[in-house]
This record gives C-alpha cells, structure tokens and sequence, in this order.
C-alpha cells in the first residue's frame, strides 16, 4: 500500500466531523440572522431574498454553485476610501521615505507637489503622468516578493489619519457579514477594484478570506529574471491595465472568466460592473450600491468626494435597474468590524 | 426566523455524508493506487513521494493547503499538439468558413497561405504578422459570447485528423489522474498554456474538471458595450499577453498571485515556469516533463518537432534541477483518457 489506509481514514474522519460542526454552526448562525450588523429594512432583505432564492434547490431561481460569482468593490465599499484611498496613503508614505533618503527624488516636482499636499498641481498633468509618476517610483522597480514586504510593514504600522487605528482595521462590518453570508452559500467572492492587484493580495486573504487568485486589479506587467538566488518577478509599468468603470467588466472577464451574479460597488467606477452583473443577465442578479450617507460614523459624499468615489451615474442608473441603494447611516448597525 | 432551520439542518447533513462517502471513497482509491495508468517507476514514485509529503500533517515538509498551487501546460502536457495545436486547427476551420463566406477574407494572402498548407509564408513575415493575422480574423471581432458558441460548435463536431475523434476526446488518462489526485489532495490545479485563455475557458471544466477562473493563458483586452440587448465584451486584438516562456511566471502571478509548488509543462515554453516553481522555492516543490516519447500511440519529438513543442533547453536544465522527466513511451499504461 502506497498511502497508509487507515491513519488517512482517520484524518478523513476528523476532517469530515469538522466541517459537519462547521456547517451546522453556520446553519444556525443564519437561521438567527446571517447578517446582524444590518438593521432590518429593504436594503437586507434584498440581499437576503436573493441568496435565498439562489439556493433554493428546486426553484425556478435557483443557480448551480459554480455559476455563484460574486464581486466586491473594495475602496468605498469594503473599507473607507477617505481622506484617500488607502494605497495613496502608502504612495505618499512610500514616497515620504524615498525622498529622505534620495535627493533626486527629493527634487522632482510631482515629489513636491505631493508631499506638500497639493494634489491640484499632481493631478494638473496630463494624462495623469503625476500620479503615474508616484506610482512608478514606488509601485515598480523592485521584486513582487519586495514590494509585499513592503507593503505588509507598512500595514503593520501606518494608522488612519481619522480613526487612529491601523488601515485594514477599518473594514466594514456589514460587508464582512455579507461576504461571509455569500461564501457560506456557495458562492465564490471576489474583490474587483481599480486598486493595484499586488497591493491588495499582501492582505487579501487575511483581512477578507478572499485568496490571491482572487483578487481582481489594476495590474502593470512584471519581468521575469533568473537570478543567482533564484527566480524573481519584477514589477515594471508597461502594459497598465486601470480595473475601473469599463475595465471592470474586462477585468471580471479576463480573472474570472464568468458573468457574476452579485455586484457591490459604491462609486460610478463601479456602475459598468453592475450593468453587466445584472442587465440582462439569464440568471437573478442583485447588483447593490453602498451610499456614504454617514458623516458622524464615517464619510458623507457622493457627488462631490474629496478624493475618489464619485456616485452619481450608477445613482441615477439604480432606480431603472433594480439595484439595492443601501444607507451606511440607516442600514448599517456598526459601520467598522472589530480589530 | 428567516431560513427554516431544520430543513437547512437536514441539507447539511446530506451534504456532509456525501462528502464523508467522497473523502472515504477517494481515500480508498489512493490507498489502492492513486496513478494506475502509470507504470511503477520513478516518475510516478516521484509525483506520489511529493504529494505525501507535503499533505502529512506534521512532517516538516507539510504545505498549508492555500499554498497548494499545481500548475499545468495543456498542449502537449494534458493532450497532444500534433499535427498542430488544437487551437491552430480551429484557427484554419475558422479561417475555411470565413473564407467561403467573404471574397476580400479569401483574398488575403496569409488565408491563402495557411488554406494551401503553407506554413512556411505564414510564418515568415515579421513579428508573427501572418499568424497574428489569422488569429484576428478568427479570434476578434465577435463578443465572448459569440466566441465561446463558435468554440463551443467546432469542439463538438471537428474530428482529429489521425484519431478521428473528437479533439478534446484526446485527453491523457495519466494526466487526467494527476489532475484528480492533486485536487483530491488539497491542490488547486490551474492550466498556464500559450492557447488563448478564452478558448480553453469553454472546455476547460467539463474536460478536465477546472474552472474558468483557474486557466492562465495569452489573452487579449475586451471592450466593454451596453448594447439594446444587454451588456457585451467585444473581443479585440489590442494589448496581446503571450503566456509563454517567460511570460508564463509573469502570467501565474498576475492571475493566480502566488508562487506554484507543482508544475507540470513539456517543451521550452514551459522552462520558466519550471524555474519558477522549483528553484529556490522555500517550500518542497516538483517539476515534471512530460517527454513525448512514443511515436506508436502518440507523437515522437523534441528537437525538431512538426509543429509546436520544442524540448531541448528544459530537458538540458531537467538533471541540476532535480525535475522528473516522463516517457510517455515508458511511464504511461495507456495515453488517451476514454472518452
């Protein structure tokens, strides 16, 4: 015998026992309420109606669990993206750093123009060669495995300007009721985010349960090297690919490879995401738009962000399409998950 | 209450004695032999050594199972790419049709070369322009949707010119076996090929059991419409990836973002992603080559091969690397899965 019977039996055994007490805990843990940082209302029992019917077996609504895809916004609908998304924050951070230790990074205007706060002149060149300036210098240049350190130490350290607790403590904690709700009904979820993919992969799966391959973003080519110490990817700037309002779709398509069922955005970058979610979609869909409507707890914008998260399209959209407009301030209990 | 609890009570536990019945089950069949369509050898007490060792909790060569990342060339490592690569052979059919259809398609010298068998003048103008001329006749210009019906509708009438089957009746049994016995393992197995990503995509899950999202291959961008009818994604030529060489890694780790422990490829065009997954890997890891061996009941070729499938540097590398080369003539009982 190549594989020891019974001790794989054995570990079966257990394995089985585990997920059957997994499950049951879960099962009871939704008949209670599968999401308890929602306050009752229209927005949750959207959402609830529709996972309901999803798997359904025997409904005419029903969908077979590898048809169950949903995606996820991230910045603006997973977690703040005020007083900027939080990858500028590391850019400026990243930056800050660069500059102190290298003059000529020190002297370039697009340097200086960011690090005094004025991202009037940043975002005044065209094509937005500032920004991509910023990102270049501190998105590129260096390993994949170099940029995750770097990014995971600072996530480590770096705190919210407002909330004064570390970034990927501020997650919401009526998403990650949703997200859970979604994975323990079988469907498969997916961050889709203008944000960089090697950002978001650092911690993923840590802070949403979302793995890697998961995880769909705005990406840059990397180079492949054979180097003494063994292989490395290095990230370049070529090829950029900008995962956000018509990119979405692309993007959903060329990781995913599937039409989803659920989308969740906050922001017309999103709206394209949502249109093709849930227009004319032969499966039910449910496409959902948080509304930052809670400027004591957290942020109140839509028309005029101070940064990203412009909403008014997909807001103007969302009536006509059927999609679930939820209030931070009047359907969320708690707006931030405990750390 | 809003989901009936005792019903869902009752649905998990079915699901969970059939998943006790599957676990045991599959535990019984690896426990007889998980490859027995390989000869006993060292091929396959190579890939059996490696996958025990790294599923035994508690052995200091233990994989956490989300870094179980198996990765697969497909042409010439999952099923044959002669006399060309199957997606060439729709390419031609594609290009007969069109031809037949349109004078200006039939007037084009590159049709009229690859319709004469020419390959040699398709092949010779620069930058690959005849060949990327025929893939965009045949592979842009439709929706995704259109695509995957035209697949789809080739896939289940065209016949393999020397099997006389259908193409992706031609799948390896050894490999089909690998493929159950890693994900029965805990793996997550990706297909990383240099064939598009949106013609595997259509076959991929029922041919070899993985999902859309789990194939890396060369892709180009999708344009968003919102047409009367819904949204589409139009298929274009522009920002071609080629998922070849060393574009493999940098495909592997866009798409699935983690570093794989097992790869499994056939030619040059996989070397680097042998590289990748082996060398200096912290964690145990296994490179295969799948040495096309067996003239009698397959195809016989390395050096000079017909079509595609050149294998000279990666078997030169294969020795210092410490990867597993299998003859298809030696290792393998039986080539073709039954249909």
């Amino acid at each position: 015998m190549i594989i020891d019977f019974a001790e794989r039996r054995q570990t079966l055994w257990v394995q089985c026992i585990a997920i059957l007490l997994l499950l049951i805990s879960a099962g009871c843990a939704w008949a209670a309420d599968p999401l308890p940082a929602w306050n009752d209302g229209k927005a949750k029992s959207a959402i609830i109606d529709f996972v309901t019917k999803v798997t359904t077996a025997g409904s005419p609504e029903f969908v077979p669990v590898e048809e169950r895809i949903a995606v996820f916004d991230n910045d603006g609908t997973l977690w703040p993206e005020n007083p900027m998304p939080f990858q500028m924050a590391y850019a400026v951070d990243q930056t800050r750093k660069l500059a102190a230790s290298d003059p000529a990074v020190a002297a370039n205007p697009m340097v200086k123009a960011l690090l005094a706060g004025d991202f009037a002149t940043l975002m005044a060149a065209p094509h937005h060669q500032g920004l991509l300036e910023i990102i270049g210098l501190t998105h590129s240049g260096m390993t994949v495995d170099e940029f995750r350190q770097q990014v995971d130490d600072w996530m480590k350290t770096a705190k919210h300007p407002r909330f004064d607790v570390r970034y990927d403590q501020l997650t919401y904690q009526p998403m990650q009721e949703v997200l859970a709700y979604f994975r323990a009904s079988g469907f498969k979820t997916y961050i889709v985010s203008g944000g960089g993919a090697d950002f978001m992969r650092v911690w993923s799966e840590r802070v949403y349960g979302i793995p890697p391959g998961q995880v769909v973003g705005s990406t840059t080519r990397v180079e492949y090297e054979l180097r003494d110490s063994g292989p490395v990817l290095v990230k370049t700037m070529d090829n950029l690919f900008v995962d956000d309002k018509a990119g979405k779709p692309a993007g959903i398509h060329a990781f995913i490879g599937q039409r989803p069922i659920a989308v969740f955005g906050n922001s017309d970058g999103d709206k394209e995401m949502l249109e093709y979610g849930t227009i004319a979609n032969p499966r039910p869909s449910l496409g959902v738009i948080i509304h930052h409507t809670d400027g004591e707890r957290e942020y109140k914008y839509d028309v005029n962000p101070k940064s990203s998260g412009t909403l008014v399209e997909a807001l103007k959209e969302a009536p006509e399409r059927g999609w679930t407009v939820v209030s931070m301030k009047d359907d969320w209990k708690t707006i931030f998950a405990a750390p």
